[in-house]
């Protein structure tokens, strides 16, 4: 049974385009039944300016509630020095700094262009300085919204810089559901033999329904850490309507179902699962809280039994 | 580029379970906008009882009122020998019988054991006489939402007496989305190994999500033909609100960008899965219609250019 590394982005990535803001008690609560599941990391929240994601503005009052579960990283997005400050006070376990590797894509999400972003992020690490590890997520690594294609090459430079520069992990983005499973093995076996050493996680998003395929694709090649969003909550302004990060429940379901270890109480995970609709006010993607466990039986029809007596 | 056959069966099995009945024409003229797509196959109708099957009960006037395309195989579900008078009198170029591998599943969907089952196809294909090809459906044939586990072995032993009775092809059915790609894997090495001369069809169900990733696993172990339905429609009572069978344009796009040749014309068969919400009165699950390709790309936001430019 290998060990697959489960982070549980709901209540950043998931929550920061819900238009309702999310009460700060609750999302304290929520992150407290995640941090009982069995995760490897949580992504609690995200050190932007309360102007930029109105949503996550009570940061620092959720870094300072929640309860902390031993084994498990609070990890927390940074995307600037300012943001850094703030989560080294917070106490983060990590810091995850962020950009694209479409220079359109980063003009238009980050207001810079990507060597700009790059020397912002390095003097992050250098301020940070081993404080605590640092993990860089590249988005649209597997093509971009704006811009098409995005080339591998380009992903493994942009990851070479970082790696460089001494961070811990590296997050590959799908941000807008463009990968594919062919194009996902490419990319996995050439990061995981690059970097062997490093954390090298996969970050999916179910916009076309290859979601969980693309999974299968990079757990086939060499990548065992994986981000999900607890009822597929998040997405992207590019896709209105469509399906939007893969579902955590849905992908720990399958890779236990095929044998993995994923250190997760799913029939746990799933209860939490089912208070998300009421907690964001809409229904949710995610398929098990609405079909179950594959083995929590349908009863049988009375008059069955009766067919099987006749039939002898 | 691998060949891929695919088998369109919305009309069949996506239509049967939906309340209102759809207008004979409004099935004829989706058939014979499918029948300009490419597909290898298109599963048309269902010629069992119309009081058992309501939605169906048209079969006839379909299979002689739609327009066929050369290239394009039209098979209907047959369910026993009156059935398979009135198919072979509408012409069908392949008859579809269907049984479940789980005991419990046959009683309660079709009324008898599994071994009156295998009688009553028998005779069928006796009937038939070699006069069109048969293909057999094995329902729950990746687990029972009655019964539980089904044995990869029983799969493969009622696989084995249709293949004696000189079937064309099998269709190995995951009827309620039970299947995990590492059970597929094995269920696809082991059939095309042991079958490698029959025509082999996987269909899934993407009730939990695995749907796509289980096409992956099916491909990688020998399985080129799979069924899908357009919009994901169909489904089954035992998981009401989830998702239905894998949608057939999500799937055949995910082939398409990794390399495969499914021969269908992936933009004509998108606008046609945008009239399904109004042809059936409710939104359906297949995400390429609300996402739209890959490479369908958005519109720059206007500034972009400006901090290109400023930041040079």
């Amino acid at each position: 049974m290998k060990k697959i590394h489960f982070n549980e982005v709901v209540t950043r990535d998931g929550f920061q385009i819900e238009p309702n803001f999310i009460a700060t008690d609750e999302k304290i609560r929520l992150i407290d039944a995640l941090s009982q599941c069995g995760y490897a990391k949580i992504e609690v929240t995200s050190f932007t300016s309360p102007k930029a994601i109105p949503m996550l503005r009570d940061a620092e009052e959720v870094m300072g509630r929640i309860q902390r579960v031993p084994g498990v990283e609070y990890t927390v997005l940074v995307p600037n020095l300012r943001g850094a400050e703030r989560a080294l006070e917070s106490k983060a376990d990590e810091l995850n700094l962020v950009m694209s590797t479409s220079e359109t894509h980063n003009l238009a999400n980050l207001r810079m262009t990507r060597e700009k972003s790059v020397a912002s992020l390095s003097d992050v690490i250098r301020f940070v300085d081993g404080q605590v590890p640092i993990n860089v997520s590249l988005s649209t690594s597997f093509g971009c919204p704006l811009e098409g294609v995005v080339l591998q090459s380009v992903v493994e430079e942009f990851s070479q810089r970082f790696v460089d520069l001494g961070v811990r992990g590296l997050t590959i983005c799908d941000t807008t559901g463009m990968a594919n499973p062919m194009q996902v093995a490419k990319m996995a076996q050439a990061l995981s033999q690059r970097f062997s050493h490093l954390q090298l996680t996969f970050h999916f998003h179910n916009t076309r329904g290859m979601g969980l395929a693309n999974i299968l694709a990079a757990l086939q090649n060499g990548i065992d850490r994986f981000d999900g969003s607890l009822g597929g909550l998040g997405g992207c302004p590019y896709a209105p309507g469509a399906s939007g990060n893969i579902s955590s429940e849905d992908s720990i379901h399958m890779l236990q179902a095929m044998g993995f270890d994923t250190g997760i109480d799913l029939p746990r995970l799933l209860a939490i699962a089912r208070e998300l609709p009421s907690i964001v006010g809409h229904d949710v993607p995610g398929q098990m809280i609405k079909a179950g466990l594959p083995l929590d039986l349908h009863p049988i029809p009375a008059d069955v039994d009766e067919l099987r007596n006749l039939d002898r």
